[in-house]
């Protein structure tokens, strides 16, 4: 019963052999062989533009060159509070932009609020040069803690990006499982509502090392070839991400593999709301369900053998405990299946 | 015919096996889980004594990383001209020891003349802040072409190091092909003689992506766990790194690779002398063999389908060539094979 | 009656007659001639200990160059929220670490809450790498809206710092201010209360340039030579603001300068208070007065001549104001004359 | 007899006066001053067009600012050899650019050699991110050895800069020494012949304080504003930067004094060439005569009260000196009093 978290799956079957079979041969290294530009223009359809591909290792690097791309001086990004990128990332984003700043914005439900961004950007009056720039907007979809933008709220911050003329990065760790859940396209999920950079992982979802950033509008990221390389980023045997991505985009896999964990997460949240032992913090919309329980319950789940983490109650809910109850992360994925979904809602009681 | 680089090679099938076999489960990621443990337990035994081993994504990163470890303000480290971390590594060494210097040391054959060592190092007196201060020395084994430091020679740089407190770093992206040309083991080639610190490289040898840094006294990397992260280097998934380190290291396959690539080169290296149509520019003492030939040579030889690399004659060595030839590098790894070294050899004439 | 803050006062008249008298002659240069050592002898009993003193040219050097002193990779500075090296630095402090953090930490009367900070300190658990590592304090001595830490609340932050293992750094840009204030010498408001680090500003006292960054324990600052120069704030005729330092500390100079400021901001205290026509924001415990009043009638102080910045309301404040109200900051300085604080307050009506 | 360096030197009594006279009143800080305006306008005249104008506190500040205005990640700039930057300002280019690479040029008499120059720029081929990419070229009017760039040796190296898009840095510690002895305008010795940017040095001609950096098109310099702030450069009372340009420039005073500091070192030269007892080492075309001497004879000057530096023999001539000779430099001022050449070339024999 591992609900710990999407990185704790190892790696999709298909996923693995397409390694396999890409082992045998001699192909141009740092990202220049036919299957690196294979995947490149599969991208390009997947997208619906000619958008420019960037392979990375982990999802932090994804996250800290896109900043790096649209650095400026005294720059400042803004994103939710509890964004990945401020909170689990050691000063990635602030080490690869040379010391930006990322500025937190608050919102309901791991969503940046549009009023609240607002202002945060005008604490930065253009040209006041004591309290630095703007530079960015980042948001995160599905959201640290399992929610989900829906478009029109994509495209609220997307004009506030506009109006100010910043860049609107997506951290699309779990893009994937935000896509199936509210059946949109990758284009309509990004450039359409105005998204200028994303970052694309694979890897919780059934890769075990494949992320990319991508520039919906190459010219945005023309700087990254050697931002990466100067970054470390730039694997020599790339061909093996790319024959990960190859499996992954094949015949909509990465879709199906998305679905499943949502629905093991849906399943997961009935059983937890019908158990009557305890109750959702939130509504589950990707892969993670966050449920309030008494400690004691916590504690028998976990002797019982379900390994999930505890989680700290967002900033702006101090209240959503009692003292007896903590508040718990139960992350789905691809690995997860159907049967230890069911013996943890058994164990539930 | 392919001779371009060791980093053109796929991964061998046991690699990719052990990847496929890794697969299914769950395991704590970011390096926590039993077999990153099991494999840093490996690493102890390899070298006879407790290293720390940090896991990272590209051997540019390794050696980026190790300086960063010991990195000083004004920090000026000493390698030769011809490393790969001045020359192709754009910059990373001093972006992520913020601005700290590659200082280029002469000396034949790749490696670093000790006296010329000494030299660049007098050029940086104690507390003078003007000039910046003396942090590193890093040495190439086996060099970027294909030359051996004896173990005399690393003892000489090793005596100087520790002379004036400086760590000795080695960029290992060949450590295989180097240990066995000269029958030493791991522990004889590094600390035994003063090595601080290791970028063990297996991407080049067999897998796909396998670097480890290696602390020999781990409270000098005391800082890296931090480092890492920060980097975007701490893959989540780390476990897949290891499990290539596990298969590598399984039976000495990784000294079986190495040997045969080495072989290959020696191979090449007598056919190039008899063929009398091309000749060695020095010695190949590992698995990289570099030829003088006629220009027009080197082109009909691409025409029969060799792929090889051009190279620049070594700055103490202006006079190397003639106006009508070319230097050529041609690399074997493990996965060259036997009959392509036989045909490249007869393709010579 | 310009109260718009003490950089925009010019210099002391003994301040430059300093600089006059010492411009003939000839002298070691980047902080070697007899009057840079003597200077420092002079900061050794001011403090009544040895301590290590470093010029630089702003007060925004001195507070990042103290942090780049005691960086950490992934390292996280805890200040009050509204302290000047937050919000008025355009990042430097970023920059001069690397890209360290700032975590911002909320407490009344802009000093730091000692529960909060704790709270803020326990958000970074040791080695768990994803949030990064804690690697100093810093406090504002007297704040950023010129209110007073008392002696015991340093101490209570300082206990923090040490069972933390943190260097407790004190932004000292109005240090003279805040030593008349409370009445203590600068040993008893710094180490003696377990500041190790301090900005010690003299600028904004009667200087026109005069910053140090003074470590009560010389080895925490044992790499500042080079960490400076690097940073370019080794200034080449360094005597000139060692001649600076020593007219501002010879015979009191400074604290009868800081006592004159002080004096007229509790003139224009009570002026404010007895006016009716405003109320203060908060006590003035130094030179800087906030005070709340109508809109139209700080429109109609400044048709007078009257010149000041208008301020945000403290994050923790946000009712503060009504809505015809603003709040307007007040800065006296040691150039501030009696009759343009009496004629500000008869303004006042 | 001080000939140790101009920075050696204090400051000239009408700059002294100048900051005097500055004293008393208000005006508005970080450069917003009308008494700085009116200089960026002095400025404007002086260059006749234009211009950015920066102050900052160091020279080693100019010339780093200078670098990281026109940043690139991998950036290389070339320098020559024995430029300041690379070996007097312990990192401080590679720190403020995030670790762009100083890359030495060779070339006689201190000036880089157009060909060598090619030669480097051509060791980076566009977009082969393995290198890095070339991002300025960086010249030191009069040079580090004290001769100078003639006007179509400046042109010979913008034309090399303009044919590979990259900007022409000045640096100008020793600007108004050059110009004098080329008898040019500040507009014929930059822009007119393609500088871009330059760092105009004013501490050394008789400031204590006083250095600039200026962009002939202030397009290139957008960034500036916030670079500088965010390096800790911009002065709270900027105005007494203001006032010593203002001295400094007002009736060619930085001229005289220049040419003063100019003919002390011409009759310091033929004072020298006359002795028979030492020789020149190349001719002194500006404020620093380059002597060669027996061991003994410089220990005799030093015991007389001579005060001056040895040099190392530049690279490019290993042979300069005989095993019982010395190289010092000599450096006049606009302090240098006659009568101490005399002594100095009396002393020699």
């Amino acid at each position: 019963m591992n609900f710990a978290s999407d990185n704790w799956a190892g790696a999709h079957p298909a996923i693995s052999q397409s390694l396999l079979a890409a082992s045998a041969g001699f192909s141009a290294p740092y990202g220049a062989s036919e299957l690196d530009h294979q995947i490149e223009q599969r991208f390009n359809e997947l997208f619906e533009r000619e958008v420019a591909v960037y392979f990375v290792s982990t999802g932090t690097a994804a996250n800290s060159l896109a900043l790096a791309a649209v650095n400026r001086p005294g720059g400042v990004s803004f994103c939710h509070r509890e964004a990945h990128m401020l909170e689990d990332e050691c000063g990635a984003p602030e080490f690869f932009t040379h010391g930006a700043r990322l500025a937190p914005v608050d919102g309901d439900n791991g969503k940046i609020d549009p009023q609240q961004l607002k202002a945060e950007i005008r604490r930065f009056p253009p040209n006041f040069v004591h309290a630095g720039q703007p530079m960015a907007i980042s948001i995160t979809q599905a959201t640290e803690i399992g929610t989900l933008y829906q478009p029109d709220e994509i495209a609220a911050i997307a004009q506030i990006a506009q109006n100010y003329h910043l860049p609107l990065h997506m951290d699309g760790a779990r893009f994937a499982n935000a896509l199936v859940a509210l059946n949109l396209t990758p284009a309509e999920m990004t450039w359409k509502l105005g998204v200028d950079i994303l970052s694309f992982g694979a890897t919780k979802n059934g890769c075990w090392c494949a992320e990319a950033l991508i520039f919906m509008n190459p010219a945005l990221g023309k700087d990254l070839p050697f931002i990466r390389k100067r970054a470390a980023q730039l694997m020599s045997k790339s061909r093996f991400v790319a024959c990960q991505f190859e499996a992954y985009l094949k015949a909509d896999l990465w879709l199906e593999l998305a679905r499943h964990a949502n629905a093991m997460a849906q399943r997961l949240q009935i059983g937890i709301t019908n158990s009557m032992k305890a109750r959702l913090a939130w509504p589950a919309e990707a892969n993670e369900v966050f449920a309030i329980l008494d400690k004691h319950l916590a504690t028998q789940l976990q002797e019982q053998g379900a390994v999930f983490y505890t989680w700290n109650p967002p900033h702006a809910k101090p209240d959503l405990l009692n003292e007896n109850e903590i508040l718990i992360r139960l992350v789905t994925s691809f690995a997860t299946e159907l049967d230890q979904v069911d013996r943890l809602i058994a164990a539930l009681g």
